[in-house]
């Protein structure tokens, strides 16, 4: 009958706050940096965008409830997803105690097609740096994110999945600027990352550009693993 | 009456798991790397060793959650901590489904005196190279932890509060030593290092020792500052 259901009910000596998770998800574009947002269909903030995310289910880890809540939300999956941190402000939801685990990932904006679920009215990528208002305390949560990514692409080689596999070295440094939100010296990018040793030149060169056709790279994998494995750092 | 008692029941239309909190304290000794770790009183696991932890109260963030716990169950607080990761493995507890969010410390052990709480027959440092079986997934929290303190201190600059003010690079070596777990070439620290520009050497010399007095230095912590905020880095 419409309307009508039976509630189960579930008790504890002790009250106990609910479990959710959230999912920030970078899309790096040919231009911009961006990060895909749902619109939420439900109080609280109807109608405000928010990351994807619920409640976690009691037979599931919480890395399986981002995943769930993901494909359910905006019809992504199978990407690598780390954990971020655990938001637990004793506000940060007007309705109850919520304490919400954060995933974040960087994927390659072209390869993930959003279908927003039936949980979501929209589900669209943002640009970072022109993001509507967020529900929750989702501004905290994408602040986190964003600065982790950032940390992270300084001491971790990116761009294996990201770019094509022969790359130009301006097309490597772009990648660097979309994420990092800055523009960096030409020549000190080239000395570095040169400098790491990961990159192959290929006797080939770019293809269908004007004059002066770059050289192409790609990455050296065993040599990215075996650095990867002895705790390699670099600075860009 | 003893045996009764009235128990608050708390209802929710869907089930939720336990919150806990768990706290990794990295003690820096003069000879080795030591954790803290209270012997549980109370099933399950009575009289295994594990770490400082509890439940999360609803009107607390669960950071403020581990300081109480911490403090509860050893008598030590006042220390820089930080977020780990959240433990949520469905079978991590044979009791129930709790998921755990777990916090780091590493500080000076020779500044914290513990004295086990009501809730922990015994509180105690062990070196990380000679701990006994742990409860629950505790085991793998530790290894998280350890993980992490290396990785960092690889990239961050530490001593401030581990070391004497005034210290010798030998002082300096071991600390890395104890903490990275593996002895380091005397030359390629002192070098990298003294690199970083953040050391100031002093007019005075080490005292009581035999002879070869070896030079004092002290971090210049306003060029440390400056650095910090500029996202430096460097490698150990």
């Amino acid at each position: 009958m419409p309307g009508q259901y039976l509630a189960a009910m579930y008790t504890y000596q002790y009250p106990r706050p609910a479990l959710t998770v959230d999912c920030v998800i970078f899309g790096l574009g040919d231009e911009s940096l961006k990060v895909l947002l749902i619109q939420r269909a439900h109080d609280p903030f109807a109608g405000r965008w928010a990351f994807p995310g619920g409640f976690v289910d009691m037979d599931e880890p919480t890395e399986t409830a981002a995943r769930r809540e993901l494909w359910e939300e905006t019809g992504i999956e199978d990407m690598f997803m780390e954990q971020l941190y655990t938001f637990s402000a004793v506000d940060r939801d007007p309705r109850e105690r919520v304490v919400s685990v954060a995933y974040f990932a960087l994927v390659k904006l072209a390869n993930y097609k959003v279908t927003p679920g039936s949980d979501a009215q929209r589900a669209e990528w943002f640009p970072v740096s022109q993001l509507p208002p967020l529900a929750f305390d989702h501004d905290e949560i994408f602040k986190v994110a964003l600065a982790r990514l950032k940390g992270k692409v300084r001491y971790q080689p990116i761009g294996f999945e990201l770019l094509p596999e022969k790359f130009t070295l301006g097309q490597l440094q772009r990648m660097y600027e979309l994420i990092l939100g800055r523009e960096l010296d030409k020549r000190n990018f080239r000395k570095k990352i040169l400098g790491m040793g990961l990159l192959l030149p290929l006797p080939e060169r770019q293809k269908g550009v004007s004059h002066r056709a770059a050289t192409l790279y790609q990455f050296d994998r065993a040599k990215y693993k075996a650095l990867e494995a002895s705790g390699f750092m670099f600075e860009i």
